[in-house]
């Protein structure tokens, strides 16, 4: 008798992880000794290897979970089933938009292990608005993306018993706890995780002392924790984004979850905010500002376009739910997941100035006494959408406040 | 090497139920010659035995899930998964509130058998109602009883892997269909699991076209299905209570999930209000009928003060909220917690009216014109509940619109 042992968990090297690409025949044969292997993860929470086969230039990525967390110099113990979770998403994702993700080869959850598409000629969103540049295809994609996950993993669209194994399948306590604390708590109250300069405290105490703003970040939060509404990606800033010119994939959902649906696109919005906000200190030469600004904010507004138009049109043809022709039923939801969204990126905003984890984008402008001004700007911008969430009732509203900050 | 075989599931009879009951040395050994054993259940969802000494007179009753449901004559496949569901409820609920629920003793999924505590000296509280009688105990042991199950099970109490973990493990899809088909979708649309007289035809009808009403029964449904807020009883009705003069007990959370927090409280308080309707046929005597209405209405406003006193206290001295003290953030979840109950008796006002599983406090009014007068006044009552849920901020608004109807 033989019996075949699952492998115990590893973290991969340079070889071993070739002993897990040879069986998937993505090579050819021929060609398994002409692989080049290069680590290009940040070594923190995951291991990122890329491996080509030097003749042919064909590559893929081996990504692996490492069993921390590492933030700002602290390391903390974090669950390898996140791996399980982004490789389930990603397959997920793809049978609605398989063009707007990674293609995923082979996943191994012992292992922690996903293998999939390399997308080295793709650039991080992030990265690419602070240099300036701009991706005309960037929202009606991320509209695309949004409208259909968000519908194909709904109750509007699902039976009751797929949509509620599969909320089980995606319960990703752990993951969630980080959004919950160091997005809806921690930067609204004198927690240590916080991270700002002496400078902003005037305005970080109005925060703490705010209670109509607590009270809806309460109300928020609440909403984080019970609504399972769709399958989000859990963590949709400009960092998850690569893109080029015609190119957008939507990477690392390890955050995924079932949530409130409003949530991603209020994180991709209020990552674009911040970058609008840092541009003014990034690019220089006023016309190209202007430009790129312009730019973000229409991205803003296509998104939310694309997100509604594309939704409806999946709801009047493919919905199974028995109140789809029922007047006002849709409209109320997307309203609802617009006002939420408005609360949801003002707390975003607000924790990635004040919170644990910043953005590269206001954090790398160089005169101190700017970055303090567009900082606080962010703060009273931030307080204000999550106040006023249920006043706002289109998106240039949105856009004309951002403009304005 | 001996083998341990799980036992499979067959139905229990008279003999085989005294195998199960043996191990449990809930009898004396001296007594096992003298249990007396009765089949006391319906026979079509489960089998109930009561297992009796007949020296002492000490008693147990062994419940039994079938792999079947039974309504009005059509037979379904159901899970015997709801039988590990009721049991692991009945010892969540037994946590906080021992006293309002049987104990249980022993519980056997593989079996679907929980055995637990005999209640013979109770009377099921719909039937104690339809006879005119008072409970004086109810409305604070009921509102204890769901301040409670709500509080401790909820993220204002529980660390969120507990919370996120007893959620996957009350994912209870056959028994929510149920709910969502009957409560939510069926009496609100011509369908053919509704069932109500011919002169209710164009009540009914009003009903079908009511966009603003189905609506608001959309949002409530959309509710139902996605907001994990607490662990539900989720079948609270006036069946589902043994009462005595000095003792309450809740039984059978076959339907327990995690669902909208107002959702218990709603079903008691509808189902109140049609035995309130239905009194105006049973009760002749005046003097009587007026007491026991003025006991039903009392009973609804004092379960929801004693819930929101109860949930309030345990809110103060044990929530881990970190908005524990942020000013209205409790009143804001009571608000909605109400509003929404109001909207969700509405519902169950309206299905046992029309839909497929009726009260018998309505339909044993023997003067079929008297019956059609209540059954009118329930549609009316339940639609007007459900359009103006958001218009309702005391409780004594509800009461007075049942004692109008």
């Amino acid at each position: 008798m033989t019996v075949k042992v699952k492998p115990a968990y590893e973290p991969l090297n340079e070889l071993t992880v070739l002993d897990v690409i040879k069986p998937l025949n993505f090579f050819n044969s021929a060609s398994l000794n002409n692989l080049v292997v290069q680590e290009i993860g940040d070594g923190n929470l995951n291991l990122v290897f890329r491996v080509q086969d030097s003749d042919s230039q064909k590559a893929l990525i081996v990504k692996q979970a490492l069993p921390y967390a590492k933030v700002v110099g602290e390391s903390w113990p974090l669950t390898l089933d996140r791996a399980r979770i982004e490789s389930d998403a990603l397959l997920q994702e793809a049978e609605s938009v398989p063009h707007l993700v990674p293609k995923v080869y082979y996943s191994d959850s012992h292992l922690a292990v996903t293998v999939m598409e390399d997308l080295s000629d793709h650039v991080i969103l992030r990265k690419g608005l602070i240099e300036g540049n701009t991706y005309p295809l960037l929202a009606k994609d991320i509209g695309t993306f949004a409208a259909n996950t968000a519908f194909y993993s709904s109750d509007f669209y699902l039976h009751p018993f797929d949509k509620k194994e599969k909320v089980k399948r995606f319960s990703n306590p752990e993951l969630c706890k980080i959004t919950e604390d160091l997005v809806f708590t921690d930067p609204f109250f004198d927690h240590d995780t916080n991270e700002f300069p002496a400078e902003l405290k005037s305005s970080v105490e109005k925060i703490w002392s705010d209670q109509e703003l607590l009270r809806e970040v309460a109300q928020l939060r609440f909403s984080f924790l019970t609504r399972a509404e769709i399958l989000l990606h859990g963590d949709l800033h400009t960092g998850s984004i690569f893109v080029k010119e015609d190119s957008t994939k939507v990477i690392d959902p390890e955050f995924a979850f079932y949530g409130p649906a409003g949530f991603d696109l209020a994180h991709f919005f209020a990552n674009l905010t911040l970058n609008h906000l840092s541009q003014n200190a990034h690019t220089k030469e006023p016309f190209h500002r202007e430009s790129v600004q312009s730019f973000l904010l229409q991205t803003i507004e296509k998104t939310w376009e694309t997100y509604t138009n594309t939704f409806t049109e999946l709801w009047r043809e493919k919905s199974s739910d028995p109140f789809v022709k029922t007047e006002g039923v849709l409209e109320n939801f997307l309203q609802h997941t617009f006002q939420e969204a408005i609360g949801f990126a003002g707390c975003e905003v607000i924790r990635r100035t004040i919170g644990l984890a910043h953005v590269v984008d206001l954090d790398s402008i160089e005169q101190k006494d700017i970055e303090l001004f567009y900082k606080k700007k962010a703060l009273e911008l931030g307080s204000y959408l999550i106040k006023n969430q249920r006043k706002f009732t289109s998106i240039t509203q949105l856009t004309n406040w951002i403009r304005g900050a």
